[in-house]
């Protein structure tokens, strides 16, 4: 069992790194996540690398009996890179750069971008993939977490290159995305745009496939270092840190890319539901990839910065919500950070040792709980007990929140967190799946909204219903292919027959939360939500 | 009397154009408008034409008796065209660009845009202006529907061209726009720019003449393609098609280069009040050119794609939108479009022929009115029998939503459409005019917001009350001239005479939607609503 | 007694200036602010000057009787100016140009702003720093109000500059910014922006720099005309017009630039508290300079133009709060503006003169308002009794209003303002200091919101409650240093002994106007709303 932070000696005097290590050892800490934003500290200008101060961290944290998972580092380029370099910086849909002061600009499909990082990760793993203390390797951080696209021209470079990998020809591409809808036939990938601003709704197939390449982008970002690490000899498990449903990012298609899968969740204290969302975010970690446990990486010990209002957990609330991790699997517990910074966007997130020191709720609260983990017998190891599985896609999710639908209000994730919340207040526990591993084990599928089906999700299903399991299919489901187009003979095509129906066509209700004035009906006959 | 759709075969494979024709009339179709997004396919490339796919569609059309209404197919420029010619895309008033994959992705006064369309109608009336299936010709589509204003540099280019044009000499427009409030005086036409983004409230005059220009831009692209058609020899009645109250387009100038007045109409299916605005749509366009018939060229079967919500229409609910047109004097009932598209934004978007099939409500519909108007009897021409005017008037549109006024969340169609409600209750017939059409045949003319007054309507509607009509205006009239400047002697110059009144000043009331801790009065004594 | 209004005589043709200067004595007018926005008329081209209108003029208003507070003219660059040199425009932080059409479209730190201000101002002052009639001067015009802040290539190399002169190494601007959070550790000042858009939160300390930068550059601009003036010779007073408690400008830093503070102050007529935030306003011009009377340099004789709603002021309602402004301090009181524009973005505000003539309550008005002013006896000379000191602090304004906070959604100024009603409810005249002028001649000092402390402002504190003061401190007080970080030792270090009190951490309640549904507390125990 993990316990511990995220670690920025970086931020503080060399001094004050050996009181780190003994108030780590005071609070039962046992790993590290070390030199995540470190990048200008390692590298101060190009060409050049300074480890001496990472050697020193390393060995007194070995000394001490902190493991590390080290991180690295390429989650921030440092100024001297974006200054030298301004096409590596990302831009949104209207052509504004982001530039730096803040973290993750760079743009995840910039060739200088991924040549720097490159060069930054060899030599880090080379130098530490043999170390002792080194446990785990942490790539990058929180891929995309702000960066939800980026629009720029070397993304626009990228993007036709991956659509020509994709499609082989340009023919096949206009197939695909149905150009002769508006005059948007190409005769060739060069004149192809990432869906920048335009002047109406934009090719749903173009941004179906714009979020396919930008999950791929952030992907080819995380293997490339995985590769360079396991280049250098390293052996030790590598991951990146998720973020639960995380809509940029398919994790289902990364996670066999992962050793392990880790999170961070940040559920709001203010919130008293927040801990179903908590609970399903843990259950998605977990089902990704049920054969190894999972690490909460990050949480807060006590209050946030970063929503409009950020109120303390209650006493005990982070323990609570701890055990909860644990109890769906979790391998680890860790927060960000250790020492609350002084300075800079983050000083106000709380930490494991507070800004006023160890005489506070949250100081004597992480030492608890670091007593409570190392009392903790030797748990069994993960069980797949789930009797139900609940549908949950990335690509799905893409395409039902795609614009010009007959209700364009729809959450994905809200409709499949109902199904979730009336299932975990009956105590039931379920997994999170693609359709395709709806299989053997499971007695009850459900399927709240399913829009886009492939073939193989329907012969998943199928084969699911013919074996005996229950299927419960939503509505607004086996809609299109896989390309975001209507099949040939109609709608439900796929799972109609299985559950005995035709659809004519589609219209909304409208929304439940529709002013009082506004006509029309408010509740559907049956609801999701239990 | 024409019944039909947009008719897109581009989208569809070969085999299914017979079966097209076959349906169309067995729904009684006898018109489809042809072309309207196909540009990519017409000419594939620059200087390369492929009319045998066209030529194919439209004999076909022809022997099955379906008449064509021939589209210019200039509204959504292919892709090879803009990326050769980036120049040619449109920019909003940051300076950032509308980018394809999309649709109507061109500055309308782009020379290049202009000629790129002028070779393409060229091509296209030179080789069927004589086609026997050729009933209409139909210019481009929805002028302006995304891209309300264009602020691009060939935009700027071009607006100081028409303001050279429009004044002739820059102390003309300085006079004209007030230029010596805020030191903005001129000393060239090439000092001067669209109003881009500025630090704060842009000068009303070239906000105002910005506003005519760009009506006038998409007016001239219109006129273009109507003189390269008319010069090809085509007799046809040509049109381009209107969306009703549609605030960037000056529909009442552009009318008098119209053959005939063709206008868009999507109701809400979910307000229940959404007939009287239909209604006022319809008399809008019936008004615009009373002397000809006018035609509904689009409507939608049922649902819709591109509202927050969209609900199906009810049972029998767009057979009566059809018949409410038909009685305000359209002339024919058309449908965007024929067969529902399997890809593309508007996949959603109801059409005669449901992806679904012709085992479907809206199938049924689609005949039974086909069959219902085929068994219409001749009817007579359309009448002038208002007695009622009701003054609408773009400049005024324009001018009553600029900002610095003492009410700055006036919403002009809001206002008229008040009144007009307040009449269709009564079962009143109004017609929709400007005020210099205001004269003999009416008894009453009311004149809501009539805050812009020339001297030809102040001379019409003193002619008209010295005649005996009856004039009601209303409140925030006669306070500037067509400059947007106040005149000298004070407010309501012009009118106020005949009213009876002086006006000494203005003062807003707080809005009525104001919230309840607000201070103020709610309420004016006498409320434009009925 | 000053009394009078902004003359824009370039507005109207020379007959009516005449009529304007016997209007102007018929109304008691005894000072006009002339030439404000005059700069395109006074420079029609680069090089070319053009004053003998400006000398007829003035001539005229002199031989009348009307002393001038004559502008240098430099608040809106004329056209020529930014087609000549487009770098002179400012940006927004996506990068979006500022263009011209409206007013203050200049990039405070661009050098080709400066050199062409300090041309024309020069060329000004060289003219009439001697003319009998010029009682004071007028720099620019409401320095920054509608652009807060510029982001521009100009202002990137200025706040490089700054950076440099503030820190005079690189290494210094690292520590003060904590830029090893988040690898953002600089090697050279030319690798620092400003904090233009970003993927994320911005570094604090460089965006509480950038607001200290773009003070000064305002204020830079103030103090080259201000010294041109004085080197021209001219010795009446100088100022230039503030706006109340306004963010971008630390007035509190700049008004020991101005021989005497004027201010402009718009309340709100429709809200029947607005005369409050009018007292706190008038306090504020008082306390910033107290040793000298201040002038009420724009207020509107009746309805404005560019709220959402603009509601007319009530009969006498000018005169009460002209009479607040003199009970208050001030030696004069004039309006924006004279007469009535015809054209522009201000033609609907009010004017001494309306645009309807003399037979108007506005007309009246202002010329009761002029009867009784001049019938005043000598007012005595501003005393200096208020026992009461309520800390109001700029650089306090922006940390606290920075990002990533507990409460993210604090204003400041309405957390001062609770305080200033509650005192004014009760009759108790405070005055509005920084903490470091809080000291002898109070009885209490309030310091709601001091988020930041400079030792200095520690020190004055703790010596007035030393010597017998009673200080009340509000929450989220005493947190950072003057670079928004953590001091060592915990929060509370510099204030806490002093008030005995230990702070541990810092949690939000809910925002009391949250959602019914949303849980989380209401209120705190103790408000500072009185």
């Amino acid at each position: 069992m993990h316990y511990g932070a995220d670690y920025n000696p970086e931020q503080w005097p060399e001094e004050t790194w050996p009181e780190d290590v003994a108030r780590m050892r005071e609070a039962g800490v046992t790993m590290v996540s070390l030199g995540i934003f470190a990048w200008s500290r390692i590298q101060p200008r190009e060409g050049e690398f300074d480890f001496d101060w990472l050697d020193r961290v390393i060995d007194l944290l070995h000394e001490g009996g902190i493991a590390v998972d080290l991180a690295t580092a390429t989650a921030s380029p440092p100024p001297w890179a974006t200054a030298a370099y301004p096409e590596m910086l990302p831009q949104d849909e209207d052509g504004a750069t982001y530039w730096p002061g803040s973290r993750q600009q760079f743009a995840p499909s910039s060739p200088v971008y991924r040549r720097l990082a490159g060069e930054l990760v060899t030599a880090i793993a080379e130098r530490y993939a043999n170390h002792p203390a080194i446990v785990m390797w942490h790539v990058n951080n929180e891929y995309g977490c702000h960066l939800n696209a980026d629009y720029s021209d070397a993304a626009r470079d990228a993007f036709r290159r991956w659509l020509a990998d994709r499609y082989g020809d340009i023919r096949s591409l206009n197939d695909a995305w149905g150009t002769d809808f508006w005059s948007q036939r190409y005769q060739s990938f060069d004149e192809v745009f990432p869906p920048r601003k335009a002047p109406y709704s934009r090719n749903p197939g173009q941004e179906l496939d714009f979020r396919r390449f930008t999950s791929d982008m952030l992907l080819e970002c995380y293997l490339m270092e995985r590769e360079i690490i396991r280049a250098a000899g390293a052996t030790q498990p590598i991951t990146t840190n998720f973020m639960g449903a995380f809509k940029p990012a398919d994790y289902a298609h990364w996670v066999r890319h992962l050793d392990l899968v880790s999170d961070d969740c940040y559920p709001d204290p203010n919130d008293p539901e927040s801990f179903r969302a908590a609970a399903f975010q843990r259950d998605l970690a977990r089902s990704l990839k049920p054969e190894v446990p999972w690490i909460l990486m990050e949480q807060a010990t006590n209050a946030l910065n970063w929503r409009p209002t950020n109120a303390p957990k209650a006493p005990g609330q982070m323990a609570a919500l701890s055990a909860q991790a644990i109890g769906r699997g979790a391998d680890g517990v860790l927060f960000f950070q250790w020492r609350q910074s002084r300075a800079g966007s983050e000083k106000f997130h709380s930490a494991m040792l507070p800004h006023a020191g160890t005489e506070t709720r949250t100081w004597r609260e992480a030492v608890a709980l670091g007593e409570a983990l190392a009392a903790l017998p030797e748990l069994p190891a993960g069980t797949r007990d789930s009797r139900v599985a609940l549908v949950f896609d990335w690509e799905n999710w893409w395409a039902v929140e795609a614009s010009d639908h007959p209700q364009n209000a729809l959450d994905y994730v809200a409709v499949i967190q109902r199904w979730y919340r009336a299932l975990h207040r009956r105590h039931v526990q379920v997994d999170l799946v693609p359709a395709s591993r709806v299989g053997d084990g499971y007695d009850v599928a459900i399927a709240p909204l399913l829009y886009l089906v492939r073939e193989t999700d329907a012969a998943a299903l199928t084969s699911f219903v013919e074996r005996g399991g229950h299927l419960l299919v939503g509505p607004f489901s086996d809609v299109v292919d896989e390309l975001d187009r209507f099949r040939d003979g109609g709608f439900a095509t796929q799972l109609g027959p299985l559950c005995g129906i035709r659809i004519e066509d589609f219209g909304a209700l409208v929304p439940v939360d529709a002013a009082p004035g506004v006509p029309g009906e408010r509740t559907a006959p049956v609801a999701g939500d239990g």
